[in-house]
């Protein structure tokens, strides 16, 4: 069995990341994320920690901005349009879920599509759904193409399923691995026989946030399967979506924790990069005209 | 076997929708679709007749503009963004696909998310992806469900495929479908095996443009299944993507003429009615602040 490990995945990003933020300082453009938070959650810390050391490892700036949990919806509006507006902002993450009372979707509005790279708005997603290749997608959902591009796994001609239908991680996988020419059933809490979908793919993507969801019983021998959920136990301890004992019959597992979320990070950088190389290209070109 | 005839499900569309045009016309609210057209094309011919039967029976007005296939990018956007601030305007239909040359994502922009009643722009396809089901769909897309409902077809847990990955129908479907809680496979030109996928649906939906595409041996018996193809024959008959010895096997069929061609003109019409009703709403709204 391969044990998708992300830490190669991340490192493969951040070098890529580097080199391209390095072309850019050539031109005097800085890249840099901008991460909003809106009060003080633990499940962030660790993505948090993640950001910067990919940030770090790629060269390029980070700044967190912190907000109280009783933030005005107009005032979190106002300061993502500000930084929409910020030339020396390249990309925008805005911490989900929100504290309630807060919408993410008025929250969407206020960032300019160039710079949503954690893929928020409505350009990204309506790019996402025409499979267009050219957007952004929520970095989780990419992050899990981006362990089995690595690890040379293609999908095209595949049957394979994604277990979880949310705008974050679900639905975006579903499309990304769609235009990617895979076969994908979706599932979701009301689906019957989940178990003999995942018996007959391929591959199996899993994002429903329920300790051991995934039991061997449901995996194809050989099949590749990747556990996007991060579950905290009563013990503290991270596990996720999939039972270790999968392990025995898959093909390829990616470890949690160590494997879909070691790269998110390294690809939200990534997207931050891209957003900045194209926002200076379509400022050469406004400049040309 | 069930003939999902589609007659009575567009008078059923139409009726509702004369009923609201009416409450609509109480308070001086015209409704009025607006049918733009590049080039003539003979394949239109029939859905512009069906427009407007659908048109007069609910009340509604129509306009069709006719551009010639040469009109420059920048003269249709114009015109989209004059109807689109017309206020005597309720919905805009841009008629697919449009003369080479002309960018169908560039037009989509210049219309009103609140006229887009067959759900080309940013808005309605990201709100289709995330599952919000206030936006508007693609006419033919959401003339499915109509059927479905009519005859009584749930589709919640229930295990369907989608076949056909357009964004004009396949991927649309397929969202729909899943927000109504049905488990589908989206299905395209690249699925292996896809008569076994098809073999394991309680419902199909092929919407490929292949005549015969879907043969007795795919479906499984009992399964309902919708035709969303319209082929033209060499003798310049209609087929549908289903081969008709289908019937035999599945449990309910629509016809192909006659089945859901015949209620995309009554959803377009039924979206217009409630653009409009939403428009007016809006404007009580900004009244009143």
């Amino acid at each position: 069995m391969i044990s998708l490990k992300g830490a190669p995945v991340a490192k493969a990003l951040n070098d890529a990341s580097r080199a391209r933020a390095s072309r850019l300082a050539l031109k005097s453009v800085e890249v840099k994320l901008v991460v909003v938070r809106v009060g003080k959650d633990d499940s962030d810390t660790a993505y948090l920690r993640g950001i910067s050391r990919a940030a770090e490892a790629s060269g390029i700036a980070v700044e967190l901005i912190e907000l109280t949990r009783r933030v005005p919806q107009r005032e979190l509006n106002e300061l993502l349009g500000d930084l929409s507006a910020d030339p020396a902002v390249s990309g925008i993450l805005l911490l989900r879920p929100l504290a309630e009372g807060l919408s993410e979707h008025e929250a969407a509005f206020a960032i300019a599509p160039e710079k949503d790279v954690d893929a928020m708005g409505e350009r990204a997603l309506a790019q996402l759904f025409s499979g267009r290749s050219d957007g952004f997608a929520p970095a989780t959902a990419r992050a899990v193409l981006e362990i089995l591009d690595h690890y040379g796994y293609d999908v095209r001609g595949r049957v394979g399923c994604v277990l979880g239908r949310s705008t974050v991680v679900g639905r975006p996988l579903q499309a990304l691995l769609t235009s990617r020419d895979a076969t994908i059933t979706l599932c979701h809490s009301k689906t019957p026989r989940i178990d003999e979908i995942c018996r007959g793919s391929e591959f199996i993507a899993c994002a429903v946030g329920v300790a051991g969801f995934v039991t061997p019983e449901m995996v194809s021998p050989g099949a590749w399967v990747v556990d996007v959920g991060i579950n905290v136990g009563e013990d503290g301890r991270l596990t996720g979506d999939v039972a270790p004992e999968v392990a025995e019959v898959a093909g390829a597992l990616t470890p949690v924790p160590g494997g879909v979320g070691a790269v998110t990070a390294a690809t939200l950088v990534a997207q931050t990069v891209r957003a900045a190389e194209r926002i200076a290209q379509s400022g050469r070109r406004a400049k040309d005209e």
